[in-house]
């Protein structure tokens, strides 16, 4: 139990104090507990960027595991504080539609989550500052979740928890879908919202794929085998549909960025690859 | 004692072997040691900001902790090696003036502080370099600290060590002060030197706070109750006065960077708000 | 056993959840190992930067300590996945000559060192991706060695793994070589491919060292003792000779990076400076 991990997403950068007080703060409260950086680079204020990578993240880590998001623009207003609990992993920070995947991943599975708001100021600082409740507020709750406080004793049952939907493409047509690029890699790969286990077509289908200045109907199954420079689509480590360039930047190539509309057409002809 | 904290604050960036090589060589010495990164993004040879951001984490930490700071000008050069014992914590670095506000808090606090000048070879590498002490005297002493070694084991107390004024307004008129931004943050946020403790007043009465662009006369209490893009001042999370702009940068706005002047006027006419 | 240290250097950024999900993968196969981050930001897809950074950083940590290096712009191609013995340390990645520098370091050392090609896929997460093995083959790897698996667990050994010749300056004259910079640091320092133990004339007699746009003639001891913007050669901390210039970017003032032809001519005339 106090052995518990804890990660740290958030978009507080890498340039100030502002994580390494976090990391005191559980130090101070959990001495045991180990702390695990993911980034600290999503984008300013960027709830939809830090939805995917938390997304992608958890699921990796061992049962029992404390996650903590920090990217807050409503800190100090009346945006509540959470602590969620999910597929026997926590997960602690601001009621602003930041774990809407994470209520997505675990209602498909067919578990539930239970969300809290977090109410007891014996698990916050002494003084809770009006800006950075990183330190304040979610920095100690993970301590004390470390330490194998129990949830209830944080705060009451909610509801009416915000959701966000990110990773629903909208169907135009009958084979025709528009979706949106949720990430920009760092290496400019584009991570589309069409997930591969809805869109199965593709890999026996012809189909296009459009963004706003480029139309893309090679779907390659590595890196290697594409020509130095060439745009095409592949299944990324994700599980959704990434735009790529080989050893280059699809992003750079396109133009795109987080949040720019992609259609995709499957073309129900006669398949002509299988 | 053998768990000993060891955090780290270097101007070295992070994409270099430097920090890796601290790490390795405190793993050596102290196998049991944890090491928390605070920040490698120090802008390079800015020995005040490392002496912001140091003097903002320690106190988040527990008693016992070991701080290594590396922002280091006058690596090679006669500048002392130092260790310092401050409110129960330790501090490793270089004799450049970057502890300076943790003489301050620590002589503020009524307590003493103690430093000495790191003397002993058993305590560092066998082969000290000429450029990179990181690595050869402060990544060991701190390894050995963490192992339990006593600080008189390392060299004698000196009270000649290196101290800057970082934190004190200069009063122009009987109610105007002259000031400095002491660091932009990762949101582009200014912090100024003008610490609340000192200019209570700010929060009753009306002010001016004028940087060479722009005069200020907002005290907003939170980020979420101002307008998109709108400029204001705040008590920030560290205590200090800072300048922010909503869901924007204010460093951008105002052209501002560390190390500009700022100016503080408070009016003694009857107070406008309370 | 149980206790073994990690070490990550990707080209991965970070910005992404790649290295969270390889931390992830890694404290599920062995909840007590330690990630030590040597660096996330080697360029993207450049194996000789990583084959420098590995070989500056491993002789740094204890024996027993698992490196884990993944620059793989050959992912999901036929490039086999390694992992490599040699002094006591293991290195785990991918065959592209990314630990070539330890092969020659160990070689030199009159040791040994023992490559193995991964085949096991019960040490692999159970469905590998094509375009992510840091987290579906390096990751689980890495944590089955953690936790004490015998290194002919993972596969054979192989004797025609790739090496590339990185720190092997050409001679062209007499007392003339044609080299490369290695690498542009932090800070703008050019580190060449002129090592000091095998150049130790560098130190005693007048030099000229060429690159493409300036000629330097001075071997600084060290940065303090040149003046403000001056540029110079020293003896870098990792044994290699370096340009510096103080408290500024000798590459911005060269115009030079990684990859730059640099000339090496020492003057045979009776030496200048003793």
């Amino acid at each position: 139990m106090a052995n518990r991990l804890i990660t740290l997403i958030t978009d507080f950068g890498d340039t100030d104090h502002f994580v390494g007080a976090m990391k005191g703060i559980i130090a101070r409260t959990a001495p045991a507990a180990r702390v695990i950086d993911i980034t600290h680079q999503i984008a300013a204020y960027n709830v939809n960027e830090a939805a995917f990578v938390i997304a992608e993240t958890w699921p990796c880590f061992p049962k029992g595991t404390i996650h903590v998001v920090v990217v807050d623009p409503g800190v100090g207003s009346t945006r509540r504080p959470l602590l969620v609990e999910a597929s026997g992993h926590f997960f602690v920070g601001p009621d602003n539609g930041v774990f809407s995947m994470i209520y997505s991943q675990t209602s498909i599975d067919g578990q539930t989550h239970k969300v809290r708001v977090l109410s007891n100021p014996k698990m916050m600082l002494g003084t809770v500052s009006r800006t950075f409740h990183g330190r304040d507020v979610f920095a100690p709750v993970a301590g004390h979740l470390a330490k194998g406080a129990k949830p209830a004793a944080f705060g009451k049952r909610i509801d009416d928890y915000l959701r966000l939907n990110l990773a629903q493409p909208e169907q135009l047509a009958s084979h025709t879908w528009r979706g949106q690029i949720l990430k920009v890699d760092h290496f400019g790969n584009l991570i589309t919202n069409f997930q591969e286990k809805t869109f199965q077509q593709i890999k026996t289908r012809p189909f296009e794929l459009r963004t706003s200045t480029q139309k893309i109907h090679r779907l390659a199954l590595n890196y290697a085998e594409t020509a130095p420079g060439e745009l095409f689509a592949i299944i990324g480590s994700s599980g959704y549909l990434e735009i790529a360039a080989n050893q280059a930047s699809a992003a750079e190539k396109l133009g795109n960025s987080a949040g720019s509309p992609v259609e995709l057409e499957i073309y129900m002809t006669p398949a002509l690859r299988s």
